[in-house]
């Protein structure tokens, strides 16, 4: 039996296979603040890497240019602070090519964990899945841009988390302001 | 002695008078996405109005052609869940301006509480604030852009709340990601 440990948290931001307005699976665009914001408060809240994941070559590129620029480029010079966050982010061409690349590092793969903005019956508690990463062993907290991540995905996960209700009857929040109050309730004080 | 209500929360971004990195005060741009994201959080959590304060004449009508094009152009249309969400946008070319303007709805000025990310000895932690605002009484929770409010500015608040904390030494999120978490600690069920 494990003690309790610091949660070894990855977060992976799916750009496909994510949802259009529509419905239709698509791969959506990277943007810009989505790196910054999410890195910040990954890097405020100690999870160990971000995983930008998108098939498109071009933005890969683009994350790659990005992230060089603030992490050894003139970026670093000018914001130290904005260097260390945008240091934890990471690249990969597919979802299974990041698993794979945070398993490299742990030495074993992560249990993955989905997010919907959708409530569902099989949906865990925000508490439970706090209380869950507390065992130290590697969590992928994954968020889908667009309109979120396609019913197909959600199920193949190994846990999904409630969504975020707040005092009204709407729950259209940005996937960075999602993320950080995710990471709030699973890693803050 | 008042029984416990529906907050009444107002939400106030400014861009002057603000710090930037070097210390000097100045007037900062608009950013397109803290609109976005913080009417989107704001209606999650059902605050009463969301006002951008900007004294610059060219940023102001920004910020109005912009939530004219959600709330009454073809954004509105496009996606009446942002209309919603933007729909709480209200634009002041001072603090005082929009302070008197929430005065004019709710007939009494709102206390102010002021955010910072540096810890100081005379902040409010955020259940005290939480219960506070829980007297129906309106009050404005008021965020800074760039490098965060001035220290005449904050000496001259109601109240101030405590910084956010995550788990490690390093607490530079956006004003986007630190809105969306102090609305999820004061309001979230």
């Amino acid at each position: 039996m494990k003690t309790s440990s610091r949660p070894n948290l990855h977060v992976i931001l799916l750009h496909y296979p994510v949802v259009s307005k529509n419905g239709d699976i698509i791969a959506s665009a990277v943007t810009n603040l989505d790196l910054h914001d999410i890195a910040r408060a990954g890097r405020t809240y100690g999870i160990r890497s971000f995983y930008i994941v998108t098939p498109v070559r071009d933005q890969l590129e683009l994350v790659d240019k990005i992230v060089s620029h603030w992490v050894s480029g003139a970026g670093a010079v000018y914001n130290p602070k904005r260097r260390e966050a945008l240091s934890i982010i990471r690249v990969s061409e597919s979802f299974e090519a990041a698993l794979a690349d945070i398993a490299a590092g742990d030495k074993v793969y992560p249990k993955t964990i989905v997010t919907s903005a959708r409530k569902r019956p099989d949906s865990l508690q925000v508490n439970a899945v706090r209380d869950m990463i507390g065992d130290g062993d590697p969590y992928a907290l994954v968020l889908g841009t667009a309109w979120g991540l396609s019913e197909d995905f959600l199920n193949q996960a190994d846990y999904l988390l409630e969504p975020i209700c707040g005092q009204a009857d709407y729950n259209h929040l940005s996937v960075r302001s999602a993320a950080a109050i995710m990471l709030d309730r699973l890693l803050g004080n």
